[in-house]
């Protein structure tokens, strides 16, 4: 397939004659997909079904310590649930807190807190600043945004590549003292599903903020979610206590997408000096977090052999879905130049990459053929995506058949969106 | 009895050494004794056992309207938990959030999201004020002061009857529009024992504060709790929509001591433009709260009804260990003058009342014979207790034989801390 913009005027006339036949049909057969939604599908869910088998009304609740499960205690979670989600985040058991049932729910918590009071070392809250900044990779997850924009924390892009930040970037940015932290998602990256290399992990460790008390916000939602391939990433503690900053590095991660999404298990990871700095700080907010449901996961997650053997199960369900879009993507994309997009090797999504100014307009084309995408600007800090350039498929909720009508439709959009826009080009 | 105070000093020296030598005797016994933990003991945790097969590997998890309870979605809660919780606090729906599994987390989240933000009407957000300041009706519950203590905001302590708060002093306060708001457990208080009356309850809607974002944290966490009588406490939301100012409400409440301490479902009642402004802040911290945990609460409890019949178990095992509490107080001090004593109709809590100067010597005493409560103070702001008088009796954990024998120590422990008082003086 020749590019498109190769063709010339009367060529694109008639490509996109074609392309909006096309697409009437579409619109005519009234569908309704939804490529936004970034959550498991039913076949995922039922793989947890047998957790529920593992606590009834003759089960003792008492953990392996002795401490029931069903009673008040144990801030910083259950000892065997602390100990087996400290193995699944790479540190020791005193540098977990296993919270909630919501990674995000913490996150956007220690962030409220330091704005309140501040992190371990701040000379002040970090809302008495006139002003603080966080460093956002682009494109990026919304809801990190959406908490930095409630809390009034000015967020700066830097560009994600498959690798991780701009490094170069991010050096320069940190030069000034009111940049406070950097939210990463180290593995497959949402939504650019791409990994941080060990330099780029490295170079987050070892580069010298202006601010003493940065933190790396480091959310870690995809460490077992492969696809196609389990790519290691460096562990961010272990590589900051090697730099001489173990305490820069606030790790998240949650049972969201292994058992129940918002009804799983959240932990927290970070040096022993953070925890017990955060113990201090959530014996203000809460007595305990709930220990049955902690009880529950470890019971039915047993090991983090288990829980990959279960991961296993979960890619055998996401690698058709993941199939359907990029080969659609391939099929009818590759060699037109109507856009790119990242192969990734795992978690949840897609990124494409339109030509410069098409996003909103795919994005409407689908909507009005009944194909509901993430909107545009959703990757980017004041969705704000100043290229108009990204887009997140999510693959993981539709069944592999609606994914391939949905994604007829939505390729059909990106190259009648690129089709019109060098039309534009060429008035 | 005569009353101690009535005794002369020969009396007393002769009282004295009976005293002590009893005393030795328990120090002799190795005790080990607990009257801290407001938390329900196993024969009540065992009550809500069945709920655990509720939810198996064959359970449908939709709920009446098709919602998923294992994914993301509903930040207000599944559908037939609001219905049920708002049956429950005596509200709407819609003016209910279900939220995660602690209501004090939810307290502390609303506390913290005013200073962050504001309330709905605030003119900024809380922290941006010099100095804010919470009326705190003592005794309280200290985890209240705590959040109060953490976000900086100044605690101004009033007299707690068993009506309710000294209105007088809370008119005369609510004068200062720094003054932003008041803590009150209306039933059976933590850990006074007494209950709002509706003219209490209808003061505080009807009041006039400076503040225009005034707003009243009703911490309804023994709202079915009787243990002798179940007490009748006016509907705050109500009682401020007819005052003319239904924003003033937050109500709080959970299942902790219903179902699993900690392990539970907390739920937040208050105006639906309330709700609405709520809706908007948690959109910002979290995607959706723990559905299965609601589902299950759900099933399990299934009405109003269902879980007073419920409650009414839990009475029947709190009641022998109430009444161990106070038939050794009246036994042992009746008369005496020796201290004096609530008599709660429901609630977790008997507050004790020392003679001026003593409760901490009561606390050391009992120590010291192996007898553990909660530490004098905690019923104060800033751990003060301007008369070191108030001391909180947590009944609900230990046996009645163990709490027996616990109160005997503590019994003793107060008339030996009133007779020294007494010598101290008369020497």
């Amino acid at each position: 397939m020749r590019p498109y913009r190769q063709y010339d005027r009367q060529e694109l006339l008639q490509e996109q004659q074609i392309l909006q036949r096309k697409y009437r049909e579409y619109q005519g057969l009234g569908l309704k997909l939804n490529m936004a939604r970034g959550k498991p599908g039913s076949e995922q869910l039922a793989l947890s079904m047998p957790m529920l088998d593992v606590l009834d009304s003759a089960s003792d609740c008492k953990d392996a310590g002795g401490v029931d499960a069903r009673n008040y205690g144990e801030l910083l979670g259950l000892s065997e649930a602390r100990k087996l989600f400290a193995d699944y985040m790479g540190v020791a058991p005193d540098e977990t807190i296993v919270v909630g049932s919501s990674s995000l729910t913490f996150m956007y918590d220690c962030m409220a807190r330091a704005m309140l009071t501040g992190v371990l070392g701040s000379e002040k809250p970090w809302s008495r600043y006139d002003e603080i900044k966080f460093i956002c990779p682009v494109p990026g997850y919304d809801r990190h945004f959406t908490i930095c924009e409630f809390l009034g924390i000015r967020m700066i892009p830097v560009t994600l590549t498959e690798w991780g930040p701009d490094m170069d970037a991010v050096r320069e940015l940190i030069k000034d003292e009111s940049v406070k932290g950097i939210w990463c998602v180290p593995k497959y990256t949402n939504p650019y599903g791409g990994c941080y290399s060990d330099e780029a992990v490295r170079a987050l460790a070892e580069m010298r903020p202006a601010a003493k008390d940065f933190r790396i916000f480091w959310d870690n939602a995809y460490a077992v979610h492969y696809v196609y391939r389990d790519v290691p990433v460096l562990n961010l503690l272990q590589a900051c206590k090697e730099a001489g900053c173990p305490d820069r590095a606030y790790m998240f991660g949650s049972t969201s997408k292994i058992t129940f999404p918002g009804a799983g298990v959240a932990f927290f990871a970070a040096s022993e000096a953070n925890v017990r700095f955060t113990e201090k700080q959530i014996a203000c907010q809460a007595i305990s977090w709930d220990k049955m449901n902690m009880l529950r996961h470890v019971r039915f997650l047993k090991s983090p052999e288990n829980i990959r053997a279960l991961m296993d199960r979960h890619a055998a369900i996401l690698r058709p879905k993941f199939d359907a879009v990029l080969n659609t993507l391939e099929r009818e994309l590759g060699g037109r130049e109507a856009g790119s997009w990242v192969r990734p090797d795992g978690g949840y999504f897609v990124t494409f990459i339109a030509p410069k100014g098409c996003a909103a307009r795919i994005h409407a084309l689908c909507k009005e053929a009944g194909v509901t995408m993430t909107p545009p600007g959703a990757t980017h800090p004041y969705h704000d995506d100043p290229d108009d350039a990204f887009l997140r498929i999510a693959p993981s909720y539709p069944s592999p058949d609606e994914l391939a009508k949905a994604m007829d439709i939505f390729t059909l959009a990106a190259r009648m969106a690129c089709v019109e826009k060098l039309l534009e080009e060429t008035r």
